[in-house]
């Protein structure tokens, strides 16, 4: 039979719903160069309006995830897992649930991308260790997840061509911001990695792509859906994104600060701690291995005895990276020029610290990209003092820029200044985890 | 100031309003290649479902007109005139009211486009005369304006490139039938033709791109308005287009009838006569060359007087035709090489001859085009002999199918059969002039 995309356009243009079969048929002649783009970006515009029913969405996301190489992993080894995040600004987890996983007993390999606009990718991070490689052969990449539990490669190319290429086009034609679209896209990477069991980490807030906790979790309950209708164990967890996750935004500053948590040697209380444990929690618990309290527990011991980062130093030489970047981190990575410190103009109580501005100023410093063929500067960003909640005295450092002088320093601090908010009253604790 | 594509398509998405300068932004580098096609395309998605405003659709007009080249008439000589027919079937007035205006002492330089789909297309008309040429350059065209009153060209490549451009991809993105793109799409191509005064023919009916005479109405008002705006004098006609116009529907068929309507051979109250004469009248009167009930009658008796089938004449002779086309069609116009006669299955009247099926055999039959790189059969046709409200008795012939056997002789019979109804009550009489 003979696939009409004027048509398929057409009928999704009048509100009709799509079959399966010509779903996949549509995705095929995309991928094939048969469909150009000009036909898939005016059925992109028309999904903006009309939406995707779930059986519809299911076809798009499988089709997508069958677009390409689809990972198969051995069901005799430990339990396969991954994770994903919506994105955020100091969103350093991968990181650390990656080798923390590794030490849980399970494997994760994953695939993961680059930064773009106001939100890190954790493959440029991995990449301001000298040496670290996050281009991997597959058999590389099988050998380091089955021998070491862990690995972080760059997105292979080979699969989910489909996702890349709507991604590229809804990225340039205002069709970015649609459920059924992104669900799509996020899902079909995951089933094309592999993994049985998968935890999603939903951002919600200021920062995050999705300001609505609303909006969130009908992201996140469309993606579960999703996952297990292709087979997959999924949880989502929604977690908020108001305030940089980490106390560093910038990609080898924010490898320190993964390090400084594997080390231990961040507080029990630190957001990038807790949520990076409650992830690899529940994957455990997805897997069978106890309740998701003794997961909680078991993970905070395997970081307090340097388990989890031996994972990690594991990981980082069978990349390539130096190891050195663990004991001396400092001396290892690259660092910026300069470091200007932003003082608090008053005493009080840190009430707002905004995670979407002080993400546009690291990637205006040069630490990230406003477009996908932008190089970037991994040494850059900011380190950040006093979160949400914190007491300060007027002249106490709020945050550290890190600048290689892509900014004027004036500019520089005005902007960061204007990130904070200080108060005179103390405000209410926020909460990390919403679900 | 640097044009954001993306806002703009953003923009338009969330139903926000364009400012004339971002239109012609977008308009420009569209043209220029800086807009990508599917930027473009879903842009024209968006407005399918956000409509434009009266003053967008006016700077979008405007715009599209002003990309490429604008003809300029001299105010001396005689007034210039235009018209435009939405696109029907054995729609032949091109061919009647370009002589008939010339003879009423008028100019008609007139760019005519190629048939598409069902309805056929004035060049591919006149081509089927042999030797007619309807590439012009500018000179010979304004030369046998100026001579002979009238003069037939195809679209000017370097006229309105915007329309073009906007016009192939919503043929291909299923953005076709959004009434201010169209009117948009119509009215440049008008006012880049120059002529200060244009009569716009406005079909409605089962074979008409209009099914519903409210949306046609709609669109006609519209495209006055724009005209208006733009300094045009604009008066829009509705006509049905339920049955073909004319009896003839094929090129060098329909030829042959605009030969016999200019020699005044067909009845008075032939449709195509009739509404052939109401155009050249409108015009006429709007130029002030009288009262409408004056020019009809003017216009009326110079078909009766061969005035208008000398300047028809004269047309052919410096368009390069063979001008014993006039006299001797039968010989002159290709044949094709078989004549099916279709036999009426009883007695009664003929209730329903419907234009869109009977243009769609025409297409199939070699006459038309499915896609703009086919090549056409100009001898193929269909010669109607009984039109609605026509008494037929059992075994008088409804209509003559001349074939060159691109379709099986049973399949096209019972596809003309299809096309017609015949009923044992008179039915109504159809009124052609709607407004």
């Amino acid at each position: 039979m003979n696939f009409d995309p004027i048509g398929f356009i057409e009928a999704k243009k009048s509100g009709r719903r799509h079959r399966p079969e010509d779903i996949a048929s549509f995705i095929d002649g995309a991928v094939k160069g048969r469909i150009p783009d000009y036909q898939i970006a005016a059925w992109l515009m028309a999904v903006c309006f009309r939406g995707l029913s779930f059986s519809e969405t299911l076809a798009l996301t499988q089709s997508m995830a069958a677009s390409g190489k689809v990972y198969e992993w051995d069901a005799e080894g430990p339990p396969v897992v991954d994770k994903h995040s919506t994105g955020g600004v100091g969103d350093t987890v991968t990181l650390i649930v990656a080798p923390l996983v590794a030490a849980l007993g399970m494997r994760m390999g994953k695939h993961s991308g680059r930064g773009l606009g106001h939100t890190g990718g954790t493959v440029d991070k991995l990449e301001s260790i000298p040496g670290f490689r996050t281009s991997l052969t597959e058999k590389e990449f099988r050998k380091i997840v089955d021998s070491v539990g862990c690995a972080v490669a760059g997105q292979d190319e080979a699969m989910t061509p489909a996702d890349g290429l709507l991604y590229s086009l809804r990225d340039v034609t205002a069709t970015v911001d649609q459920k059924a679209l992104i669900a799509a896209s996020i899902m079909s990477k995951k089933i094309a990695g592999g993994a049985p069991t998968i935890v999603l980490d939903v951002k919600v807030g200021s920062g995050a792509f999705m300001k609505d906790p609303g909006a969130a979790a009908s992201l996140a309950s469309l993606m579960i859906r999703l996952g297990r209708a292709a087979g997959r164990n999924v949880r989502a967890i929604l977690s908020t994104m108001d305030a940089p996750l980490a106390r560093a935004v910038g990609n080898a500053l924010e490898v320190a600060e993964a390090i400084r948590t594997l080390k231990n040697e961040t507080d029990r209380l630190d957001p990038l701690r807790i949520l990076s444990i409650e992830i690899a929690a529940r994957l455990a618990s997805m897997c069978g291995r106890g309740s998701i309290r003794q997961a909680r527990s078991r993970a905070g011991m395997l970081i307090e005895n340097g388990v989890a980062l031996d994972r990690f130093r594991e990981m980082v030489k069978h990349q390539g990276g130096n190891v050195k970047v663990i004991d001396r981190p400092a001396e290892i990575l690259p660092r910026a020029g300069r470091v200007l410190r932003l003082p608090s103009p008053r005493e009080g109580y840190v009430n707002w610290c905004d995670a979407q501005s002080i993400g546009e100023l690291v990637r205006d410093l040069g630490g990230g990209r406003r477009s996908r063929k932008d190089s970037i500067d991994p040494a850059v960003g900011v380190v950040i003092h006093k979160r949400p909640g914190d007491r300060v005295e007027r002249g106490d450092i709020l945050c550290e820029i890190h600048t290689n002088g892509a900014l004027g320093s004036g500019e520089t601090l005005e902007r960061a200044m204007s990130s904070f908010s200080v108060v005179s009253r103390k405000p209410p604790p926020r909460t990390l985890l919403l679900k």
